[in-house]
């Protein structure tokens, strides 16, 4: 029998009943279920059958996970489930909930589906971020959906310049640059103004904040590139690199981040009745006609 | 005979020469020169004639002021001369420099016809913004280009409710909002995607920045409406209120800024070589042909 | 008593029993009713009391006038009755019905302001356009939204000169130009990229389709400009002007379209329940949040 | 030794200078020429060792082509050399010049790699498009660029239905379609606002022109992709299909247009002094600063 992992957003109160609806749907079903430690105590009375463990028991030792949360739960979880680890379905109890696909209705059904090891799954590739001063990598982190390189809010614009493989690129001012993978095109790719690129394709957007070049455009190159992005001055500037907008760091002065494809997939449960470009219209409204909507 | 000040941004040396050589100029037609203090230290030797003065009083008492800096130079300065100073003439050693838009070739023709009485200049609207936190009014300035509310570089997406003359208009989901003039939109709102705006008309163009909404645009309304602008929930979220890109103070939840027109107006000496139309050709490239550029 | 006109879309046979409701309801007011001669045939039966005439008559003669139809309709009908005519309640029975933004069951509570004359419209105003060959005005037009010059399917780009009370703008290639009224801002123009403009600015928009230009953007200017577009070149280009998106004719090289505020403005009766900014985010789903939407 | 093909734009005098040193060049190489019967007439005199034959010939004999012309000139010949035929070097005589990327001063070096067999060449793959309509194909072609469905200047917006392999993308009201290659990406996919991608991708774009749907953006997929766009209905509209802007037919309502990747890619010589992003910085001034260009 499977064994179900479940993890939630640290205090998601809310979501108590549909955690206790859960593991109790899932024990019914003889299904051995991995309790993550915050996710045990949202749990509204005793689990029988349950092991209360880490997330990285959870990564471990479950054949599937459910998270249940908004898109920011799944991009700090991913880094835990990404590589060797189990497949993730994503319940959305967020705002937006674009990775969060599957509403807590739909759950059941697909949670059957990998029960039964009928289900089917698809591999986000990650991308790999390294931040070097000098010689040195002062921290490096994979990501699911962007790398991003921002300036504070007081801070005048930055100077980027960045090369692909060793060749110059451009070098252009701007709030800042996006480099996102297909999984984060629809994020904060697509609000600066970058295209939706279908997951299955092997690619990367580099994608310009705010640019104060009025001929920049949105760059879409193959994900086996090595994408540097050079911090050109920033006396006065104070600049960011952000991973998945979950952790970021401060940038001096000629700081490099180096992007490459991670080696890493996380593997989403895809949700039983529902494609990519369905998601796409309910979620992002995409594509919708207004005239329609009246 | 007409007094003319000379101000220059802190610290420019390289503006040295040029500075001597106006000052000269000018003193060899007899007119008198109020030199802004550190202005002076720029000077390359001493200068006959000429006054060294604080900013204040440059605005109290020339009949024109030069300014040499970038655009920041003049916004910064704006506040010192809109409304009843005397007009103001740009010179650029900045990057830009849309504002200050006369090279140093051209400020002798240019200054020639101010000494002579026979010189145009366009009167730019300043914008009012007010921080209101509950009936308080935390801080308050006029602005010459742009009052924007943005997030930190580390911080989620921030919920503006925007409302126009008391009528509600939209909440949205953005990096920030800038609620620009139109001497402004050549500036940070072009590169955020708002279009150009002819000083003349009585005009205010509000802009998100990186919108979570695929159907916002920017909207231009008359400069007479009540633009109020509040933050709708800061948990977690670190934003701010910068006027003209050069100050900047922390907002709190529920937060509200309040545009309204200024009384003030800068007055901008006409370049006597130059339209409207040929600097947004020349500094922004607009409108050009890439096909003609080979 | 008020007169009232009513005009429908010719054929518009599914608005039959609208317009019989509405006839009778302003019978049993004794409100005289100026009915539009291709309308009366879509009537269910006789009218008593009402006169059948011209649309010319209508708007000689009634006080308001009801058009029920989409903004074609409107768009159609607006040389009609802009000027000296009454004022317009458009009633949507189109698709999107941005003018006739009067939803069937909201008309009763607006025309009974109409007729208790407590009403309260607004002024639109017409741009003019004329169509120039050397010397010679081939056609001339005042229209409500735009006018447009743009290249058939199978051409090939077109070249585009603008110049605003003589003084050069620029030079460009692209599929064509769209000069917008305020009140046609949120039609085609927003489709192209153009920014939604107040109806109370005295503005006009000019914005490209498809600039091959990269730095190309939208630019508002002042309604009292002269703007004179002239096409550049145009072997085997065809090109076309059309006027409203109702009516078109052939362009020819060195041609060129002289676009000027209009004397005449169209009265729109306003909605007395709903404002301009609610009209935005009903129809055109503007500024409304996606993760709202959910 | 290398036979060497030599087609240039029909009816291009310019050219023939360029034209008679090339072939005086390649001739004193002993390279064998092969000139395209309307080229030749092109040429300043007769050439010894020149054989006269059709582009067919070319394509079948050539060991290389050299193209004189403009992107247009290139388009239209790609079909004669895509697939087995030999790699073509694009010499610029255009106005833009994208894939016609040499200019003539830079013509020698290259020919000197492609005689010593040291080139380097990459290859675009072409798309298939079939216009079907119900069962029968009408008609098909391979293009280079892009497939464009686009309604005519004088008729209303067409409605398009979009769906790829099989599954439903999404319906939407504009003024056309443009699915577009890689090679394409830099060309009216542009000007409509959509991203640049790397030729070394294996994927198509599909943009919107001038979308009635705020929510609309580009879409990027794998080229493996079956797009199928349908038209809604016509009833009042003119629209038609064109293959890389060079032929166009038209469309009545129902018709389905297929777009599938092509067995056949195009070989281009690469420029042995530039890279693919120098290009798009030099061509299309991509990313470069204004701020620089002053």
């Amino acid at each position: 029998m499977k064994r179900v992992g479940v993890l939630a957003r640290e205090g998601l109160t809310e979501a108590g009943p549909a955690i206790t609806a859960l593991v109790g749907w899932l024990r019914a079903r003889g299904a051995p279920v991995l309790l993550e430690t915050s996710t045990a105590a949202l749990l509204d009375g005793a689990c029988d059958g349950c092991r209360v463990v880490s997330g990285e028991e959870v990564a471990r030792d479950a054949d599937a996970v459910v998270i249940l949360g908004g898109d920011g739960t799944l991009l700090a979880a991913s880094d835990l489930f990404a590589g060797d680890g189990p497949p993730v379905l994503g319940v959305n109890f967020g705002k937006l909930g674009f990775l969060t696909e599957v509403a807590i209705e739909e759950l059941y059904p697909a949670l059957e589906a990998v029960l039964e090891d009928r289900f089917e799954s698809e591999e986000r590739r990650l991308l790999h971020a390294a931040l070097k001063r000098g010689e040195k990598t002062l921290t490096e982190a994979d990501v699911l959906n962007d790398v991003v390189v921002t300036k504070a809010a007081l801070s005048r614009i930055v100077e980027l310049e960045v090369t692909i493989d060793g060749r110059f690129v451009s070098a252009f001012r701007a709030d800042g640059l996006i480099v996102s993978t297909t999984t984060g095109s629809t994020a904060y790719n697509l609000a600066a103004g970058g295209p939706i690129i279908h997951p299955g394709l092997p690619a990367v957007v580099l994608t310009p904040i705010c640019p104060h070049t009025l001929t920049y455009r949105p760059l879409v190159v193959g994900d086996e590139s090595v994408i540097d992005v050079r911090l050109c001055d920033t006396r006065e500037v104070e600049v960011h690199l952000t991973f998945d907008g979950q952790r970021g760091v401060a940038l001096s002065s000629r700081d490099r981040v180096r992007i490459t494809r991670s080696d890493r997939r996380l593997r989403l449960v895809r949700s039983p009745n529902r494609d990519y470009f369905e998601v796409l219209r309910t979620k992002l409204k995409w594509g919708e006609s207004t005239a329609r909507r009246r």
